[in-house]
């Protein structure tokens, strides 16, 4: 199916694999109190579902990812994002997995997000998009198992954002997954993070180009809000140390301080890199509507500020069901102490977990950089279950 | 003097009371090689200079500090920045000491700046104004102090920047200064520390009202793109905890989530607040060119990569000099531990140094609260000398 992306200053058209039409019978009925009906999810698989259904993984993108976790991205043309952890001998094996990895609702790679047309205008929903939260993203999810009829995942694995909805999968659907793997990531957004996200968001609405986030009708695109959006977002992605090691304070192709605003030290063009090649994968308002999403996630509060009880029905329905929590030792976004919370939380639930903290020195993005522990991990708590 | 201040959607006037033109006889030369003359500088005075001006200390304010530290800022009409500190019987005594605090060149609170009118073109310098550089700035309070006829400072104290400029005078003019107290600052700007700067700046690039640094030729003002810029380097101000401690994950002004793009956490209002107060007080291009002077500052590559070179002309000149570094547990803008470098390149030198770390919650802005420790640490140091 050919999808007509109008993300990025360079419009393109690319080819996306697999479209699914979702909730034709039933509507799904959002957190915000919205019901949707007949909306596309696009995914990936890999490898291939046995007989009995038993073997399926389900892999959750981060904030900006998509469903090419393991194989080539037809919008940037790179490879999978996730090539190193999955394929044929790989941790997760696809001689072995049936692996699926779907567009999360709200982003711009093929499923239902603020470019769809709305059917009640028949124009793109926009702003009038709802507010959607972790929660819809797994419900969108689960929707999509039932497509394949796969009653119980062997596991959900998911980083950053990912992780977030690997946990939702333990609370919404306890009973459907046998492993709970999430990666660099937390229980709830952080103050500091919300304050982040805030920033970008207020940068893309800053700019004039974002027209009250109409810019389809008005043919603009507020890709320089985008992109500072997406450079203060790529600082708090990488720690100090591997920034310092990365960068130091090298000069940018000189010898000498230029003495004028061209970018003097090699980390001012990196982020200028990152922030405008982003503008051109991504959509600005899928963009607000997801981290909104993210800030919205809070598993303490929706339990009435008791984490444990978020897992009390995990541990009343799936006797059988492991977690295993995985951080990154200079994860500054989503450092293991969050992680650490969950795994008391789980204990006192009585849930098997294991819980790994990685020795890293590349920030969040650890778990985007191939590491042996990392590997090692994941096959092996694949393997025992 | 009245000052027509043009920074800030609101433009006003103000009454600046101290104002003196330097470099008349002689042009100061800048390090990127441009001579000036006949320059501005705005300053604050407290106390009074005593017979043989031996009583004079010198406060050198941060990066959007102004020399108002001890008086109302005309501008907010809220009280000095370090009105705790400097005062009859504060830990700063003016009934000791005569207090001179001076707008840095670049700020816009009545020195020289890129607002300033440039004698070659009779228009405002914009972003004809020459890069500037930390030494710069010091080399101007050094022509102050000259027409002050004050040949040696009892002490030069600043934060943050200001601590930058403290280090500065110790090397330019290490016979001038008795005491060099810098408060939670470092001896370069670090990567990360960089990289926000330079979201800021293209925050404020990116602002079509920044009409590539003529707003004011064009009468515009790039005020979403300063918010932005503000409100990103705002939590780099605060720690993880206080901003945990102040706003945790509380709802603004009601009891759910909105479900939509409002502000829903007390921090986005917070954030936002900050922006956009910022943005009537401070001038977007005086912004970039001082945030440019920080990030240009890095002695141990200043000193062929050797830190302690830095200290060495101090070491010979001032044989009775000290140095008190104090830095902030929880401030991750300039760790604790880029002081503990200072000091041990200090003790390499054979300069008598006192080091302390005082425990904190408030992160970087911990040296804007008054704090017990902070104040008797300064007071003990004068006293002593």
């Amino acid at each position: 199916m050919k999808v007509k992306s109008k993300f990025g200053p360079k419009y393109q058209e690319f080819e996306i694999g697999n479209i699914v039409y979702l909730a034709k019978d039933k509507p799904l009925k959002l957190q915000n109190g919205s019901n949707i009906s007949n909306f596309p999810i696009s995914y990936q698989t890999y490898g291939k579902l046995n007989k009995d259904k038993s073997n399926a993984i389900l892999i959750c993108h981060a904030l900006t990812g998509d469903q090419y976790c393991a194989s080539k991205n037809p919008v940037t043309k790179k490879d999978g994002w996730w090539e190193f952890m999955i394929g044929k001998g790989k941790a997760i094996d696809t001689d072995k997995y049936f692996i699926i990895c779907s567009n999360i609702i709200g982003s711009c790679m093929g499923s239902w997000n603020p470019k769809s047309i709305d059917p009640e205008t028949d124009k793109p929903y926009s702003m009038n998009f709802p507010i959607i939260t972790i929660y819809d993203m797994v419900e969108a999810q689960n929707l999509l198992l039932q497509h394949f009829q796969i009653e119980e995942l062997h596991a959900v694995i998911g980083g950053s954002v990912g992780g977030m909805q690997a946990l939702c999968w333990s609370i919404l659907y306890p009973q459907k997954v046998k492993n709970v793997i999430p990666i660099a990531s937390s229980y709830r957004h952080s103050p500091q993070n919300i304050a982040f996200h805030e920033v970008g968001r207020q940068a893309i609405m800053a700019d004039p180009n974002w027209q009250s986030g109409q810019y389809l009708n008005k043919q603009t695109y507020p890709a320089k809000g985008l992109a500072v959006a997406r450079m203060t977002a790529h600082i708090t992605y990488m720690s100090e140390n591997a920034l310092h090691d990365k960068f130091g304070r090298n000069l940018q192709d000189k010898d000498i301080l230029s003495f004028s605003f061209d970018k003097d030290f090699e980390i001012e063009s990196y982020l200028h890199h990152k922030g405008f090649s982003f503008v051109d994968r991504f959509d600005a308002n899928s963009y607000l509507y997801i981290t909104k999403a993210v800030d919205y996630f809070d598993l303490e509060s929706d339990f009435n500020g008791k984490l444990a009880n978020a897992f009390t029905n995990f541990a009343k329905n799936n006797k059988n069901g492991k977690f295993c929590l995985i951080s990154f030792s200079d994860d500054w976004l989503f450092p293991p102490s969050e992680m650490k919370k969950i795994t008391k939380a789980l204990i006192a639930c009585d849930i098997e977990v294991s819980s790994i903290v990685i020795d890293s020195s590349s920030g969040h993005d650890s778990f985007l950089i191939e590491n042996e522990s990392l590997k090692n991990t994941i096959s092996g708590i694949l393997a025992t279950s």
